[in-house]
């Protein structure tokens, strides 16, 4: 074996062979916890591989589209050629140097033979993949594992491999498919970390440069220019978080790849590093170790995920960063390489320090001008309470219509949420594990996400390409003690409609815990219904409104735009243009209490309808409608309060302690005044879009208030 | 302090004095997350204390009704009382002391000014509550910590507080109401508790005479005739495992005194040791930490409420059994006493071992004979694979229309489940947190279970006093490798319809995993419809019919027993008399194969109709449908298989592995045949009312099939 440089494989220990049945001295439960993520990673892996080496090796002609079995077998022979190569290098073993040759000797056989992937998808056809990407992908994990193999195979098997199998894969993926390997998407990065690293392990320079600059190699394409702007200064990629993940992994190997063999490049400091920043962004994306739901996201992806391991372990390898550990405790696994193994080591040492979890923007676009990602902790706890508003450009093909669309979550729940993505990934029985067509037509829509909807049309009328266009105006974002707090605005989701929204996270004196206040506006010509729908989680326990509810029939809300998937359960008028709602979720109970525009009614709303596959969810939401307006705004506080205990049996402060709440509007400023039962107030002004000296005061029915700068909490006393 | 005798506190050291900010001494995590279990109760129970204390007296006149205020500060003030006496033993200082003082010299002046309670609850009102049965409850907290302090009283005041306060107290509770004190009720035992418990600290042997054996001292009523009745031989008690908690606690309490004051009386070994049986039936009654939620249940409730953890304690003290510090590990906290930190100590000395989770047949009725409850569990793993058939009588005024009733569950989850009692205990804006009218419309009735429906009526006609007069005339229980199985039937469920019901878990080398089956069977007189409901928890992802679904428009059910709360949201045809449904919950899918009679057909339906106040969860069911037949069976496969895995992107055996099921039936045996789809059969022979050594042939379309006694699994070769 020779000293490779592939870095995910690279400083692997040979001296720290692993025996998976090895007993973990009996020392502190910590250690062994800790240390038994690597052991436990290396023998998971050992035990996979030994039963593969015992069956014939499968290596099929391609045949399936994604998801099928030909896809998947190939995908999986991938892996195995990566782990093989570690297993070789850890436990010095010959059967895995074998079974990786066995592979990629059937692979030699078979890669000529190859024309284009019989079900080739659109453009960009593989060959032994129905898509380039994938052909990339299979390139990326194979070139790691046949790296750490290739000098202690023979010359002729080497060179075989080589110019039957690997350099034309590499010349396929690069100057068989410009288009792609070209191109500023990360589709591209995929090709060009799979040549680059192809590059790197056979000493072939051309590959390097190619993979660098573009086929060009002037620096128009190619991995540099992806790294310039496929990610926003602050490390946001405008897909979201889902999105993100995936696209991080050829530049977490690659980045890592040319750094062990060309440090002078210093790929991790370009951009202000921008590749820490992308790693860091995206765990900071994450609520209770799942990334926030906006766009076409799955659920159940989070922090867990294969390619955020690699990343941490990147990211802790560039700057030992012991906060990286407490990632790694909330993972519960690392990578089978020396980063991973160093993790592990140093998380069972105890050097474990909390990840800064903390408010933040996260600018959107390569210049972070395209909106941004408002992120609002009360704390730093990964579990707290948060509030995520999405003030970002449109996300492409995968991104959904709610401009401004708000997220709220507590104690590890979602409690305003996003329906996130219609889709089984990976269950055949739905629709082959693609996208459903209930994603286009609900998932997507306005109105399945907490964002204001005018005259029950989605955003851009629901046209991406049109979505693309546009991105909110992001105001101010303060982070301070009192108040933290984001504005945005745009005016172009709707034809002569100005939507604004401003979410402010409050602590005072004589709050029992820090409060969310979501200020909704939007404003036109003429008239307009406007529909601010919460989905909430929870249960229903209390309300200001009296529900006339729908019984004994059902009906869908509308027909169109997403609206003819939610039931119409029931429905309320608030004569008093205020709204309060309060909702029991496990042992916390949250109350929402609005000031609307007079006319306002609550409807209330289950998904289901029009699902005759059974395909959505079945959740509940809350609509507050104005109809036939110039413009309508809603104040509402978000409140989680007091404590249900079934086990001790007792309830604390199950109301909401909000007895009313005004809203005062201005030119560009606001007063939202919380109306306590106690009898204090607390006032909050609002001016998204003012200087930090600038100097506000409005008029409220209880005086004057002032303030200084965009936001700032006013006590009780002033308005007295 | 003097040598104290109610054993809750008896042998508490002194020496073992705990400091709240003592920092526990790094050795191993699992020595301190064990002994801090109680450092953390006697810390919680210190801070609270010192909290109280440094606030005003608060013993109001009696006034408001249960969960009301005056009613949870005398509760309050009680347990006070019990934790200042503790306190006051564990540290020595006086603020305890001084505090228990003062709360009891407050009930002094006021107890004698009391009559009857303003609210008093039908015909056995209190006068600090409403009930007398809450009276009860605070005499035995009070006394508890009573007598620790009371040798350290001047003789003035102790004769003050026992003149003025516990005598007439425990005179009220049992000369003052003989109709509670000798009944044979749980309600008796908190007040014999009470009377006795207070006889053993103020020295009358009066007092704890007519405890034991009732007013006129005959045993006619009195504790040791509670003892031989409210539960049955094998510890179950009769309302089930959710009221069982709660009816244990005085049982426990006063076991524990009588055992310290007499011991000659042996009462642990009453009954071959009824009491000890009846603490680990309850904990036999949990799946993943909560009690199976049979008739009225509150689903949070589990093994770590007080009463359960005061009953591992005795437990504990009783046996030393090793197995119950697993359990101590599962409820997470111990009681603030000696039995608490023994068990802490012990559970952090390493000294567990697993709980025997089994299957177990619990015999209802004080002779055993009033049916039982049901539980099979495929392993001792208390997440496991286990299914519960409630073949017990009705469980009195808090008893559901289940005959039969079937749960399952899996992973830590409910797979097929019971609704529970429609409550939300101790929310005051949900009818103050009583039972609310949906839990006798809707969470009763038959339909809100998985049992057999007839004519669209509930069991008995839904009437509770016809219900307690029978029960299922129960079969065959056995346990064994293969097979596990237990039958039953009645024929009082309905007029002239006999339904009988057979469980069996099923272990095959052809199966990936043990599988349930579930053969339900009604038969009568005349022309009836037959439902048979499931309640299953999880996404629908595939099934063997095409559902016509209400996607537009909804009705419920039906306007009666139920059927009134459930929307109808869609049927299917099932022409080949098979029906096969596969759910996905978290990363497991669930299939259910059924044979069933021809023209049976499905219904789907959700639980929300005609409720106007949100009060029901919004839960999905499915009904197999047999029309206007003489009888009806079903026999059905639930099937656990495969794994979703979201976060590495797999998908494992997401289809059932069953191709058919196949019924035939006999006269008192059937067979169900399970044709997988790799083409192996397996065959289960069923006869549950037949000897062990009874020989059974019957024959099926693929040959015949025979077996000797009650259950067996055959293999595939016979049958071919």
């Amino acid at each position: 074996m020779r000293t490779h440089l592939l870095i995910a494989t690279a400083v692997f220990a040979v001296s720290s062979c692993i025996a998976p049945q090895t007993v973990s001295s009996p020392t502190s439960e910590a250690t062994n916890s800790a240390s038994n993520l690597y052991d436990k990673v290396l023998s998971e892996t050992r035990a996979r591989l030994d039963s593969a080496i015992g069956n014939p090796i499968d290596v099929p002609v391609p045949l399936d589209a994604g998801g099928g079995y030909t896809h998947e077998q190939h995908k999986r022979n991938a892996k195995a050629i990566y782990q093989a190569g570690l297993l070789y290098e850890a436990t010095g073993e010959r059967k895995y140097l074998d079974h990786a040759v066995r592979l990629l000797d059937s692979y030699v056989e078979l890669y000529p033979t190859l024309g284009l992937h019989p079900k080739q998808k659109e453009q960009t056809p593989g060959r032994l993949f129905w898509q380039s990407l994938n052909e990339a992908w299979w390139l990326v994990y194979t070139i790691q594992g046949y790296e750490i193999i290739r000098d202690d195979l023979a010359d002729d098997k080497r060179g075989e491999i080589e110019s039957e199998l690997i350099r034309p894969m590499a010349e396929f993926l690069s100057e068989g498919q410009p288009q792609t390997f070209d191109k500023v998407h990360n589709h591209g990065t995929w090709a060009t970390a799979a040549v680059g690293m192809t590059g790197y392990v056979l000493g072939d320079q051309s590959y390097v440069e190619k993979a660098l600059l573009g086929l060009d190699r002037s620096g128009t394409g190619g991995f540099l220019r992806q790294l310039d702007e496929l990610f926003s200064p602050d490390g946001y990629y405008n897909e979201g978080p889902y999105y993100q993940r995936f696209a991080l992994m050829p530049f977490v190997l690659f980045g890592q790849a040319i750094q062990a063999n060309e440090p002078e490049r210093g790929i991790f400091e370009r951009r202000d590093g921008i590749l820490e920043k992308a790693i860091l962004s995206t765990i900071h994306q994450n609520y209770a170790g799942l990334f926030f739901p906006i766009n076409d996201a799955i659920k159940d992806k989070g922090i867990a995920t294969q390619e955020l391991l690699y990343g941490v372990a990147v990211a802790y390898e560039l700057s030992g960063d012991p906060a990286l550990l407490s990632v790694v405790a909330e993972q519960g696994r690392v990578v089978p390489t020396e980063g991973g193994r160093q993790l592990a080591t140093d998380l069972s040492a105890g050097k474990a320090e909390p990840f800064p979890y903390q408010s933040m923007r996260l600018r959107d676009g390569a210049n972070g001008d395209q909106g941004a990602l408002d992120v609002l902790r009360a704390s730093d706890d990964p579990n707290g309470f948060t509030a995520v508003v999405k003030n970002t450009s449109q996300g492409l093909g995968h991104g959904h219509f709610d401009k401004m669309g708000l997220l709220v979550f507590d104690r590890g729940s979602e409690i305003l949420r996003d329906y996130g993505a219609a889709r089984f990934l990976n269950i055949e029985a739905k629709y082959g594990g693609h996208y459903l067509r209930e994603n286009d037509a609900y998932a997507k829509q306005t109105i399945a996400h907490n964002a204001l909807v005018v005259d029950r049309t989605s955003h851009f009328g629901g046209v991406t390409e049109e979505g693309n266009k546009h991105r909110p105006d992001i105001g101010d974002f303060v982070i301070g003690e009192r108040i933290s707090a984001t504005s945005a605005s745009i005016d172009k989701a709707y034809p002569a409609v100005t939507l604004t929204r401003t979410v402010a996270l409050v602590n005072d004196p004589a709050l029992e815990a820090p409060v969310l206040i979501d200020l909704v506006r939007g404003a036109g010509e003429g008239l307009h219904d406007f529909d601010l729908p919460w989905h909430y989680n929870g249960q229903l326990v209390e309300t200001n409104y009296t529900i006339d509810a729908d019984t004994i029939a059902r009906a869908p809300l509308g027909d169109q735009a997403g609206y003819q998937y939610l039931w119409k359960v029931g429905e309320a008028e608030l004569p008093n243009a205020q709204a309060q709602t309060t909702l029991l979720l496990d042992n916390r109970f949250y109350s929402l209490t609005s000031a609307v525009p007079e006319g306002t009614h609550v409807l209330l709303a289950e998904l289901g309808a029009n699902d005759p596959d059974f395909n959505l969810r079945r959740e509940p939401a809350l609509i507050l409608r104005t109809p036939l307006s110039r413009s309508a705004s809603f104040a509402t506080v978000i409140e989680p309060h007091g404590e249900y205990n079934g086990i001790d049996e007792f309830t604390l402060a199950s109301h909401s302690q909000i007895e009313r709440v005004e809203h005062v509007e201005g030119d560009g400023m606001d007063v939202v005044q919380l109306h306590l039962k106690s009898g204090e107030t607390v006032s909050v002004g609002l001016a998204g879009k003012s200087g930090s000296s600038e100097q506000h005061i409005m008029q409220t029915d209880s005086g004057a208030v002032s303030w200084t700068g965009p936001y700032e909490v006013i006590g009780s006393d002033q308005g007295e």
